[in-house]
C-alpha cells in the first residue's frame, strides 16, 4: 500500500499498531507485545485489584490546538489520578483511541512520546489497546489497572465527624489555565501563564501520597470536578457535613494574581485539579505531615467534618456561609 | 433543574448513572452501586488476569438506526467474543459511553436494558463507568476483564504443522447484514434478511464452547475482522502456514440465498462474525466433537496447518489456489 499522506488513514491499522505503539507495550510480557487479542496479568497476593476508566475527549477534557503529548500524558494521568486517590498502585493501562481522519501520522507519534514518558515515570505498562477511526472527535478512553492491599481501599463513604479535611496542592489552576486558553481571561505575565496553562494539560497525580494514606485516611477522593462538588460526593456517600474555610482553601500565586480576591471562591468550583481531598482523624496529623514530607507533596487542612445532613459548608474568615456560584465541573 | 427535553442532557451526569447505570450494578460489590470512583475485584486462585478493550462506534461497528438494545448487546459481546477465544471466562466489565446531543432518555434506557439482558445471560457484572458528553459520534468503549487458569491463555501464535483448522457457527452472515442495512443488497425473503441482519446488530460469541478449547487447541483467535484476515493473524504469530478448502467453509442458507455462488468467497472475507477459528492436532477430533455437543454449538474443520511460509492459501473444490479480492474489514 503506498504511503501517500501524512495521516494514519494512510498506514494499515496494524502498522499503526506495530509502529507506534507496540514499542510502548515491550517488557511487559502479558501484553505480548500487542500481537494477541488479550493482555494477562498475574495476580498480586493479598491485594485486590483495582479497575479505573476514564475518557479524554477533544473540546471536552482537551482542546484541539494541545499538544499532542501533553493531550496522552493528561488522558493516562487522568486514570491514574483516580487509583492514586483510593490508595492503589497502578499497574497496566489498556488504551482505545478513536482518530479522526484529520489526524497526521507526526501527531500521533508525539502522542505515544508522551505516553511512553509517562509510563516510565509512573512505572506501568500498556498491555493492550485498539485504534479506530471516528466520524466525531479523537477520544482517548484509558482503562488502568491496579492492585490495593485487600480492605485497603480508600472509599468515599469513611468519613467521620471529628475528622479533619485536607488537600493536596493548590486547587483552581487548572481552570484558571483553561479560561487562558478559551481566552476568557488574560495574564501578563507570561510564566505565570503557562504554568496556568500547564497545570490544565498535564495534571500531577499524587501517587506516592495517595499510597502513604492507605490506613491512615478515613476517606478519600480525587479532585476532577472541582473541590466542593467532589466534597460533595464524599459528604453524600459519608452521611456527614463538612465546613471549609476558604481562607485555608491553597492557592497558587499565579491564580492569586489573574483573579485577585475572587481567586478563592473560583479555585473551589473550577475543575481538572486531580489533587486528592481527603478526610482523617485529628490524631494522624503528624501522620500526614510525615507522609507529605517523604512525598514531597504540599498538603494543606482546609475544613472539618461535623455531623449534620449531607452538604459542603463553604466559610469566609468571619464564620459566615458563603453562596457558591455553581459547584463544579458537570459534564451534562 | 428542569426537566426540558428528552434528552440525556436534561439530566445531571449523576443522575444518569444513579438512574441508568447504577441499577446494572447491583449484586456486584465491588462496583459499590457506582458510588465511589474505582471497582475492586478479588483475585481468583490459580488463575491468571485477562484483559480486553474494544470500542464500538457509531457508523463504524453500527449504524445510527440500529435500535440501541442491539447496539448495547453488540458493544458488550463484542469485548466478550476476545475473552472468550482466548479460552477464559470474563467476570466484570467497565463502560465508557460517550452520548451525543442527540441521544434521547428513552434511547439509553432502552441501551441499559439490553445491557441488563446480556449481563445476566453471560454472568458478567456491570463494574463501573462513565459517560460523557462528545461532539462527534456515540461511542461506546467496554474494558472486560475476566480470568483464565494460570498458562491456559489460547494464544494465537501454538499453531502447528498437522494441525486441523476449524471455526464455530456460520461466517459471512454479518457482513451481509450490513450489506442489506446498507441496501447494497436485497433478499426478498424477510424471515432470512432478518436473520442476517440480526447476526450483524447482535453477535453471539461462543463462550462455553472457547473454555472447553482450554487445553485442547493449539490457537486460537476469535474471527472479527473476516475469516481469512483473522487467520492471516494466526499464521503470521504461529510462522505456519495454513490451507483452506473453501468448500468446507460453513455457510449459512440464508447467506447462499442472497450471494449463490459467490457466497463462500465473500463469507471469508467479511468482517463481524464474532465465531472462534482454531487449530488443534488431529488427534483432538473426539475432544472437540465432545465440546461442541456438550455447549450445543456447531464447529467445523475447514482446513490444515503445513509448514512452509506464513501464509493462508483458500482452495477450490479441485485443489487450486483461488485469488481473494480482500482479506477482511480494516479500519484503516
Amino acid at each position: 500500500m503506498a504511503r501517500q499522506a501524512d495521516s494514519p488513514l494512510s498506514w494499515g491499522e496494524f502498522e499503526l499498531i506495530d509502529r507506534i505503539f507496540a514499542p510502548l507495550a515491550h517488557g511487559f510480557s502479558g501484553a505480548f507485545d500487542l500481537k494477541d487479542d488479550v493482555a494477562v496479568l498475574e495476580p498480586r497476593a493479598g491485594h485486590e485489584l483495582v479497575l479505573k476508566t476514564d475518557s479524554t475527549i477533544e473540546g471536552v477534557h482537551f482542546l484541539s490546538g494541545d499538544p499532542p503529548e501533553t493531550v496522552a500524558r493528561k488522558a493516562l494521568r487522568r486514570a491514574l489520578s483516580d487509583i492514586a486517590a483510593k490508595g492503589a498502585t497502578p499497574a497496566a493501562y489498556l488504551l482505545a483511541v478513536a482518530l479522526p481522519a484529520s489526524i497526521s501520522i507526526a501527531w500521533i507519534e508525539k502522542f505515544a512520546e508522551g505516553l511512553r514518558g509517562d509510563q516510565a515515570w509512573f512505572r506501568v505498562a500498556l498491555a493492550g489497546g485498539e485504534t479506530n477511526r471516528t466520524p466525531g472527535a479523537l477520544t482517548i478512553t484509558v482503562m488502568a489497572v491496579g492492585w490495593v492491599p485487600s480492605g485497603r481501599l480508600l472509599r468515599r463513604n469513611g468519613a467521620k465527624a471529628g475528622d479533619h479535611v485536607w488537600v493536596t496542592g493548590t486547587v483552581g489552576d487548572a481552570g484558571a489555565g483553561l479560561s487562558l486558553l478559551k481566552k476568557e481571561a488574560a495574564l501578563e505575565d507570561i510564566a505565570a501563564r503557562d504554568r496556568l496553562v500547564e497545570r490544565f494539560r498535564v495534571p500531577e497525580p499524587r501517587m506516592e501520597f495517595g499510597k502513604a494514606l492507605g490506613g491512615v485516611a478515613n476517606a478519600a477522593i480525587d479532585v476532577s470536578d472541582g473541590l466542593i462538588a467532589d466534597l460533595d460526593h464524599l459528604v453524600e456517600a459519608s452521611g456527614i457535613r463538612v465546613e471549609i474555610d476558604l481562607d485555608r482553601v491553597p492557592i497558587s500565586p499565579e491564580l492569586r494574581a489573574l483573579w485577585g480576591h475572587n481567586a478563592g471562591m473560583r479555585a473551589v468550583s473550577a475543575g481538572d485539579d486531580y489533587e486528592i481531598a481527603f478526610t482523617a482523624p485529628a490524631s494522624a496529623v503528624d501522620e500526614i505531615a510525615a507522609a507529605a514530607s517523604r512525598t514531597r507533596t504540599p498538603v494543606t487542612c482546609i475544613g472539618s467534618v461535623i455531623d449534620g445532613s449531607a452538604g459542603v459548608r463553604v466559610l469566609d474568615s468571619f464564620g459566615c456561609e458563603l453562596e457558591l456560584p455553581r459547584k463544579g465541573y458537570r459534564h451534562f
